[in-house]
């Protein structure tokens, strides 16, 4: 059964058909979130400090690291800042380095600048996720070497130059092409995690269906993993999370087996953790019961994110496995 | 594509490969429930005819009359009544009135007794579903007749003279004995919903895995659709609507066309609406916005059963198809 593996310092995270699902925690992204993009303009790390301790507390097994920040007023001052070859490189081994003084969980390192994807891939522990290549052929001849050079895993987008298809045939085959690409390249199809692009449901009424059927495609003639942005398939629909939190747990079913998401979202997670059980991959429904515990504390008026945080701590002190913070 | 067709006086409901969930209301059902049993005893029809409009107003588009009722004061005073051959069949024909008079949605007769079942039969008006046969040799006798005389589809459980296998492959090898004997009696697989039967998985940690390759197999290889009793995967474990919520979307992506439920219960059905418009049953997500609409007011405070009632109301007023009564 296709592994993918991925490592911190001290700990190892497996994606994988037999394991139980990988939340990639999305929330260290300044693109679109402006207040991130500014603080970390000041050199401010606090909000991206709060949301790896909150996103590990709260499931996440890897912490995806986005550097895409414009930086609105070094740019006026010096026009080098307009440029992300400029800004990003050294941002993300900021934010590498503080992510990873602070929780001991795989990145997954993001960016659409190659520069950055190397530094990234430089200051990271351990076996991080490169994120990501496409079927664009600038992008293959880019990314691939890097993947190689740093024997990291991959995640493949499922579009290329002709941009996103709303044919799912040609999204497989996309990813089809990109696992072959990368064989010439030495690397294994395990180490390949394909994106099969969800579309928003209210614009696409097939893209569940879509989604459905090119995961066990991808899972069956490729022997890849999978990921996605899960949140996409309900943009612009009300009551979001409760669309997403059914996605999940078919996505699961039909083989998916990675998602970058939102963790603190008790709604989401819930649906992933009864997922789980229900997939054979919490064997005896531990993790169900401790996670019934968490719910019981944001029913008594808690966040999800203290009563997970509380948690953790707790399980931290018992000797358990949950939470964040492993002391050397 | 298969289609199991119901009806009540004036609706008909498909349950098939193409068409939403087929949630069938189990309220109505006084195993089990002493009080509901000593109503109905003194003939008192108040909780079953409030039971009839909730379940409706909260989305059953079948409602199951059980009427395995144990009527234990007149057993005191008359020995008969402790023979369920003697209480259920005039207890069935009671409850299909009382539901017809108020309810205009298709029945499914529920009993253990083949009087009840004839009976029930009899009462109801249009197409109902018979609820059940097994693969025990004595019910197969008693119960096909019945299907063939009446020209009505059966809820099939896989289980035989030997009980319930835990092994999958002999609760599929069950069902296709049933699909077989009916088939020599003239019935169609298309009037056969087959119940796999959904172990709890706290005792049996593939239990989720068996269905959704049962429910695959059933749809694949012998053309049925399917049904179960989805509660009983949660048995025993915290937080059961959530493991419900997550079990119910999985089961449907496997291909499940139907469940015998509890309809007054928002986390469940809203995870049913979000998987019908994930398969592409909800084409404009029409049936999500106005669900999400109740999910509001219950936000607001009021309860499921009267914010659904409120919405089928206003819909009623306004001409829309949501609501129970019809008026003739």
């Amino acid at each position: 059964m296709t592994r993918t593996v991925l490592e911190s310092k001290t700990k190892t995270v497996v994606i994988g058909f037999d394991d139980p699902f990988c939340v990639i925690g999305e929330r260290i992204n300044p693109t679109g979130r402006k207040k991130l993009a500014a603080e970390l303009e000041l050199d401010d790390f606090s909000t991206v400090e709060r949301d790896a301790l909150e996103q590990v507390a709260c499931g996440a097994m890897v912490l995806d690291i986005n550097s895409g920040a414009v930086f609105t007023n070094k740019m006026a001052d010096d026009p080098r800042y307009a440029d992300n070859n400029f800004v990003e490189p050294a941002l993300m081994k900021s934010l590498v380095e503080r992510v990873q003084a602070l929780v001991d969980v795989p990145l997954c390192i993001d960016s659409s600048v190659p520069g950055a994807l190397e530094n990234g891939l430089m200051a990271a522990e351990g076996r991080p996720l490169l994120n990501s290549v496409t079927g664009e052929e600038e992008r293959l001849e880019l990314v691939l070497p890097l993947v190689k050079k740093y024997n990291v895993p991959v995640v493949a987008i499922s579009n290329d130059d002709t941009g996103i298809s709303e044919d799912p045939d040609v999204r497989f085959a996309v990813a089809k092409k990109i696992v072959e690409r990368a064989a010439e390249f030495g690397i294994p199809a395990h180490d390949i995690v394909v994106d099969p692009l969800v579309m928003p449901i209210g614009a696409m009424a097939t893209a569940g269906q879509q989604v459905f059927t090119l995961v066990r495609r991808l899972r069956d003639e490729l022997g890849v993993n999978t990921t996605c942005g899960a949140s996409n398939v309900s943009f612009g629909l009300p009551n979001r999370h409760g669309v997403n939190a059914a996605f999940l747990p078919m996505a699961i079913g039909a083989g998916m087996t990675s998602a970058i998401m939102n963790p603190v979202r008790s709604v989401e997670m819930e649906a992933i953790h009864a997922a789980n059980m229900l997939m054979n991959h919490d064997p005896n429904g531990g993790n169900w019961i401790g996670f019934s515990r968490v719910l019981d504390a944001v029913k008594d008026g808690a966040t999800f994110a203290e009563a997970a945080q509380a948690a953790a701590a707790s399980g931290a002190r018992s000797g358990g496995r949950r939470g964040g913070r492993r002391r050397a």
